[in-house]
């Protein structure tokens, strides 16, 4: 930003972005390894005249993908949105996707307006993998039984210190989120989707959660002792974390 | 085949096998180069106790993908078909699948029994690129008509000389085959996909018709014009050859 003359009228600019995360380590620069905010900001250097801080909606980690990612940073006034998105998508496509790319007002902020963040866990419940599903879904082997996975994912509705089913934060943060929607969708041919829209997320949240609901649904765990292991705070009484791979941030909810 | 004794009674192993064909040089076996049948023959000599010749229903070419591929082989009467599976997945999965292992009489064959091939082509008709159908839908950015593409298609239905529509086959062959559908289907959100059923297909066939009714979707080519070109039997008439990342050999018919 201190890159722009003083003087220039300030917009920011607003992406939706879908990419594939096979490829990166996360979304977030990182010194030396390859992200998806590294090679963002690098291809978006040239059409806006200047380097650039990107601002995320969600953070995602190593190997977790976004179909609807939300990036902001301040830009020109006169900044043609048209030409960057298909700088970026001529470059990055089909790896890394603007979808959409809007001029807003200089409030807008990804991160800290957003109202809501929705993510989507593919799992593969057969017997047999699936070699077209294998980048985008967990292949899970012993049957999973739907209505118990449904039982499991109720308790987490509502507000909740989700501090047993995330990875520790800095000092002082909180692991309080509201969840709005926690739901299982059976799409058949042995497809489960497993659907969570909150305020907000903690570190590896959806994928402890969708862990956790795996051992309910192969009957290793009660689903009645979900909401005993929310209560407890305690990151050792939930399961096992599922793989990057299955997570996708699908959508960011803003005001109005 | 020659590898087992000569008394020891004989079997024919009959995998459906699923694959994604972004990694081997098409299924065929070659010197040098990873194939399909390659991989499979190698992991296939450990359970069998002997190397084996692979016949196939479909040829694949490099890159394009299989859901129903269909594979046989001999064996000894008394194969494990299960444990022949599950070998066989242990190493290749998920890129390459066995979906189901069966034991038939020796008269089978997976090439000469077959009735029926049917393949399915997908198109990913949208302005914006989609990261998660990079690997399995052709990206055309144009807008496509399917009136026009569905108008285009019905040509091919019935017995016809496809000399226009596939590479040249060796000295003496036919390039008559018999269409049994050829239709395209709308997935929703710009999908297309193209679902054809022939006694047998020539080499590139699909490629080249999907090709052609592209341009005919586009409005290059009036659908009028596909019959005059397959009468013409002419390679040069027809138009370019879809890439082969879209293609998948979907599922094989026997008799009975």
């Amino acid at each position: 930003m201190s890159q722009l003359p003083l003087e220039a009228p300030r917009r920011v600019l607003q992406l939706v972005v879908a990419y594939d995360g096979a490829g990166f380590h996360g979304f977030a620069p990182q010194p030396a390894v390859r992200t998806v905010a590294g090679v963002l900001a690098e291809v978006l250097a040239r059409p806006l005249g200047a380097p650039v801080d990107l601002v995320c909606a969600g953070r995602t980690d190593a190997g977790v993908h976004a179909w609807g990612q939300v990036v902001s940073c301040a830009v020109a006034a006169d900044t043609d949105v048209e030409r960057v998105r298909r700088a970026v998508n001529g470059v990055l496509a089909p790896e890394v996707v603007v979808r959409s790319a809007t001029l807003l007002d200089g409030a807008f902020d990804a991160r800290r307006s957003a109202s809501w963040r929705a993510y989507r866990y593919t799992i593969c419940n057969r017997e047999v993998p699936d070699p077209f599903l294998a980048r985008t879904a967990w292949w899970v082997a012993e049957p999973l039984d739907l209505a118990l996975l449904r039982l499991g994912a109720d308790p987490f509705l509502g507000e909740h210190d989700f501090a047993s089913f995330c990875r520790r934060g800095p000092e002082g943060s909180t692991s309080m989120r509201r969840v709005f929607e926690s739901r299982w969708r059976d799409l058949g041919d042995g497809i489960l989707r497993y659907e969570v829209r909150a305020t907000a997320f903690c570190h590896q949240m959806v994928r402890s959660i969708v862990g956790t609901l795996v051992d309910v649904g192969a009957g290793r765990v009660r689903p009645g002792e979900v909401l005993a292991m929310l209560r407890t705070r305690d990151r050792s009484v939930a399961g096992r974390v599922a793989p990057p791979h299955g997570l996708c941030l699908w959508e960011v909810g803003y005001p109005g």
